[in-house]
């Protein structure tokens, strides 16, 4: 059958944030290297959508002669096929790299304009890459010690499976490799800053998990480790195993937002159960020993940070440093603590108008000098083998503005607002985010993003199922994990934003009180840069915080760092 | 066909929150005199579902030999349901007095279960009621003058017809009463407090709109004046109509929240084109004639108010007066303005412990006196010609307590930081209120309700789509108009609201904003009790603007009061 148009997402058959080399078909057809964003190609027009952090990029990136940018994939992709493909034309997906979810809504707009999608086996990409295309990651699996993971994963997956038996589905398809991850407390290296092996399971109500995964992967020991709970088969038999699935006519659990089209196209309608992921929202209530685990990591980490922090002052009094440099000394930093595995994603190091860049990543091309009189944003993470960290400061090289330093107090109020709130059961993320907003809105500023995500367990560091956003609906619970980064960008000029990671926790209910209350506890160490704040635009309570914050920073890392930042530490959290 | 089973809302066709008495059979049935409750009688046993405000009028004003009183139908009903039911038995209902939504959800958990629904076309309880049933309303339908719609209808009908040629609507059917005298700009009196004409209309998207309402309603004049418009037809003719439509295979929009399943029954899926009534979005934006009515209205009724409250401490001394007599007292001083058409709904005068009954409504049952050491909370409406208003006062009579003042004080924090909210474009009402319950949680309190609702030009008191809540997910927009009333109940004790209606305005942009900025202009006039507010709980801000809306609410009430009102509203709006 031909085909008037094929689609190529940048993404691989488990949608994580990071896919193995092997999967850039995006970047090896286009050019384009950013983290998300679609290509279509038609008999005679090609296009790259992308979003808005990206829109740069991809022109730099992308042969304008072949390509065009017509922005958004969720806006423009569907307008653009049905312009570009002629009617009653049929456009060629992979099935493995689309969701459920994403092909059910493109086929309900194409269809109505006479397109149609056609699901095609044989990936058309890697067709023409041939012998050139990287093999697939077989990184070695390596057990997460209880000790860390804080539970056996026999009484995970008994935990799941009653929730399977609850719901009357025979079992459940896991595609996402950090819910497997979680699951059977392992870990591997397939892809970047992602300690994940990339595999597919299906925990079935009753019985051993079966777990989709390369042999060359998993060794003897490992395997050996994990055959109470497990039977191991290739990837190639996954396939085969829901079409016996859908035979046996099993109902049979898919989250269809995460779930590859291939999977649920194989179990067929009358068998897929669609439900959330079940380890998503177990994942994210951390247990004792994941919150030990993440506070010793960001106990260690906020002491890196705050060694870059002191190296940092001094280094730009030369004028030569640069972001990439920055982004080398704080990695030495980290591993110096001897107990970097990776960072967890790529560091976000922008000096001036670079940090206005919310989703900026430094290349050779875009490397600027950290200059005076500018701000400096520096965003990055590290996985530890006991949790997983994420940390933002902005950091005034030189002398502020007083425009500066009014912004950087607004998003610091936004940012206490949210570390000192107290809530009640079943408020949500949602709730949560105007708190971090309503100092900027008074100002008549705003930011464009979330002001939190949930964080792993040496895992992702962006995992939900919780979100503190415009779109945060899923209830907060204590033992969840969240980023709380509100900020503020100024196109051209600067970008601030502030960010420390918080655990959720029961709060004492107050005297007189009646509720059971929550509250956040913040879990990152590092000073917040006192000679950006604005010391008139703070209450008494802003202060009690930052000055209370400030204090038990110096407390827990005077004793981690060198003498000399030792006193570099005093003065940067002192009581303002 | 045999019955098991067979269910009694409390529902008219039009979904209202008041019906007419010939719609009161769920009263007539079991004597439950709420204002949302279904019943559902089986072969062998009965039962009520009631929300938690009505769990103890229920069980006063049912029989407990003859009927169960489960909870929450939400909850509740298709349980019991199942449990009262045998397996495979069939349980009736009006097709008319349940939406399509509602049904449809039952129909998903009935089924499950093997039991089915099925439409019944004639009333059994009308059946029963006979001759004693009153006569269905026939009250004049009137027409709103253009000085106060500010907008002529066929300009509305234009508009609504421009949205169904867009979205490719042969025609939207409009069961909501409120949205018919919107968009006709006419005004009935077939249900209390609420001024609309019970009617049911068709808007094709080109020519005149169909309204199916009885003649009797509709003078020569009336009739006369919306021809242009309008054409008039018997309700018996509205489901031919439908019928007709469906035949001729129109795409029909229908809002299956709202319409009731008869509709979307007769017009069959292929027809039903789903989605929000047309006139909701556009009707809850006040025009310039109705947002200057809303401003008269509020100020008359402020008045009104402040002429009552100036009574109250004066007559509470006494000992006698009781919570039907403030009723009566506060409507009398309304009736004085010349301009009341109705009140807006039942008031709820809660003295002490009743105060906590957040939906109470006073019988000579539960009449209680208004007693020295106690709150008195009073939440009231009207309706004038020139808009609706709703405000809530809470009251101390003598002293009142420490902890009163307290939680009176973190009530009116939240008020307040609802009325001084700055918010950008895109803003929706669960973004504001949290806001309303910071200084609440603070403390391990809430409430639990809404913030504020959306309310009518002299239409309904309770109207959407908008709302101030946790599930006020439609996006705020200038001239919207909503309520701003948080609380806080302590069972068995008292009740603390304090309510004003505000209107969202465009924000001048602060000085260095960016952002198209958006805010609240108070409308309600009265004092708020300054002997509940506990100073030294309030920041300077709080102070700024309490002490600046009660200084604007003694200039702009001074000269609509009476000369010893005066001298009280100079003393209860002084600066704290």
């Amino acid at each position: 059958a031909e085909l008037d148009g094929y689609l190529i997402p940048r993404a691989d058959e488990h949608q994580g944030e990071y896919v193995p080399p092997s999967a850039e078909r995006l970047k090896w057809l286009t050019g384009f290297s950013g983290s998300a964003g679609v290509a279509a190609i038609t008999k005679k027009r090609a296009a790259v959508f992308v979003d808005g952090r990206y829109t740069v990029q991809v022109a730099q990136e992308c042969d304008r002669a072949h390509f065009e940018f017509p922005g958004l994939a969720r806006a423009k992709l569907v307008d653009w096929l049905i312009d570009a493909v002629p009617k009653g034309g049929t456009i060629g997906f992979d099935p493995w790299l689309h969701t459920a979810g994403e092909i059910a809504r493109m086929t309900v707009s194409l269809n109505e304009k006479g397109l149609s999608l056609k699901p095609v086996p044989a990936n058309l990409v890697d067709r023409a890459w041939g012998k050139g295309r990287p093999r697939p990651p077989e990184a070695p699996v390596v057990i997460q010690p209880l000790e860390f993971a804080g539970q056996a994963a026999d009484e995970k997956i008994a935990a799941i499976q009653k929730k399977l038996a609850a719901e009357r589905q025979f079992a459940a398809v896991l595609t996402l490799p950090d819910s497997i991850a979680w699951l059977l407390n392992i870990r591997g290296s397939d892809v970047p800053h992602n300690p994940v092996a990339l595999a597919f399971a299906i925990v079935p109500a009753t019985g051993k998990v079966e777990l989709f995964i390369r042999p060359a992967k998993v060794s003897k020991d490992v395997r050996r480790s994990l055959e109470k709970q497990v039977r191991f088969f290739e990837p190639d038999a996954f396939s085969d195993r829901l079409t016996a699935l859908k035979k046996a006519k099993r109902r049979v659990r898919v989250d269809r937002e995460t779930a590859a089209f291939g999977i649920t196209r194989r179990l067929g309608d009358k068998s897929v159960s669609a439900a959330a992921d079940p380890c998503l929202a177990l994942k994210a209530i951390k247990n004792a020993a994941e919150i030990a685990g993440a506070k010793a990591a960001h106990l260690r980490d906020g002491a890196a940070v705050s060694e870059f922090l002191c190296w940092l002052d001094g280094a730009v009094a030369g004028g030569s440093l640069d972001e990439i440099g920055a982004v080398q000394k704080l990695e030495e930093f980290r591993r110096d603590t001897g107990k970097l595995k990776d960072i967890s994603f790529d560091t976000i190091s922008g000096s001036g108008p670079n940090g206005a860049i919310v989703h900026y990543r430094v290349s050779e091309k875009t490397n600027r000098k950290l200059a005076h009189g500018e701000l400096f944003l520096l965003d990055s993470g590290a996985q530890y083998p006991d949790g997983t960290t994420d940390i933002t400061r902005t950091v005034a090289i030189g002398k502020p503005t007083a425009e500066m330093r009014q912004r950087f107090t607004l998003v610091l109020k936004g940012h206490i607002a949210v570390a000192t709130a107290c809530f009640p059961k079943g408020t949500r993320g949602i709730d949560i985010d105007p708190f971090a907003r309503r100092a900027l809105w008074a100002a008549g500023l705003d930011y464009d993003h979330g002001t939190g995500h949930g964080i792993g367990s040496y895992l992702s560091v962006h995992e939900g199922p919780q979100s503190i956003s415009r779109a945060g609906m899923f209830p907060l619970e204590p033992g969840m994990i969240c980023s709380n980064e509100p900020g503020y960008y100024k196109p051209g000029e600067y970008g601030i934003r502030i960010e420390n990671v918080v655990l959720v926790t029961a709060a004492e209910t107050p005297s007189g009180g009646e509720r059971a209350m929550m509250e956040f506890e913040t879990l990152t160490l590092a000073p917040i840069d006192r000679r950006l704040i604005e010391k008139s635009l703070l209450t008494a309570e802003d202060l009690t915080w930052l000055d209370g914050y400030h204090a038990r920073v110096f407390r827990m890392l005077a004793d981690l760092v060198a003498p000399a930042t030792r006193a570099w530490l005093k003065a940067a959290t002192a009581t303002l």
